[in-house]
């Protein structure tokens, strides 16, 4: 599938609705378990959302579209500690909410052409990056962290769904 | 995490939201492709998880506490095909949103205590289980499903995150 600004949108615009939906009011064993030592809680890998609605996506098309270096700053992975210091779930979620349809707007202001879409920014791992690149891997950012959402919370009931998890594919399973 | 009825019930409610604010009117590129031969699409996803209203959950949670037979009817992996004949994704969205909803209005009327959750039904696989394996795996089902639609949504962008891939958990990157 080629990459449409039309076609990324909606999946951009719908995921604060998708976490809310999976997340919001839940028991704090859903919200506040990981998948073990040095992994994320559902609650961090919200807080690591806000982070990237902040410094990454429409900063990164900010500087590949810009003026100035086209050099990324490097993102930060532990950006999430400081977003979701004091702050409960629901203020998390409504946060990404807001933060998303604001960046949203903000991207719908830019002329997305073929031809700004092939413009290139430097990535400080990755190298040379197109914004075609870079909007992909936002949706596909998504994808990963609901992918993410899904199993650290089935990971809860690894135990209780006693034999079926050979057949749970989120568990390791083969279906 | 112990099984809870009053903790599983709420992430089996938020399902069908769930999916619906992840597929309701895509563009029938993220909706009908699959992750290659032989594997579902979006379409067949929601397709089998109407037919698991049909026959599975409730039905087996019948047979563990009534009073026939133990054993559980084969669950049919191609029953998403006749589920899906006809039908539009809005439709499909819909008929799961519905029969969810009936049955976990059934549900509520089963006294679920430390005892019924004990009994047990005979799966034609699995050999015995439990009713509160059956329900905590009703639960990871629905995860499970979420987590492959992310997948499938995801793969179609395998192209286009260019060299983001390698961070795209999603797409077996490291992150």
């Amino acid at each position: 599938m080629q990459f449409e600004i039309e076609k990324a949108l909606p999946v951009l615009e719908r995921t604060p609705q998708v976490i809310e939906a999976l997340l919001y009011g839940l028991a704090d064993e859903w919200v506040y378990s990981n998948e073990g030592a040095d992994t994320w809680t559902p609650f961090d890998i919200v807080a690591h959302l806000i982070h990237g609605e902040k410094t990454d996506w429409i900063p990164r098309t900010q500087v590949i579209l810009g003026e100035g270096s086209k050099v990324f700053v490097p993102f930060d992975m532990e950006g999430h500690q400081k977003e979701k210091k004091g702050k409960t779930m629901s203020q998390l979620l409504d946060e990404f909410k807001v933060l998303r349809k604001e960046n949203l707007a903000l991207l719908k202001t830019i002329d997305i052409t073929n031809d700004s879409l092939d413009h290139t920014g430097i990535h400080p791992v990755l190298g040379p990056v197109t914004l075609r690149h870079l909007l992909a891997s936002w949706v596909v950012h998504d994808l990963t962290h609901i992918h993410q959402l899904s199993r650290v919370m089935a990971k809860q009931y690894e135990e209780a769904v006693g034999p079926w998890k050979q057949f749970m594919g989120v568990l390791g399973g083969k279906r």
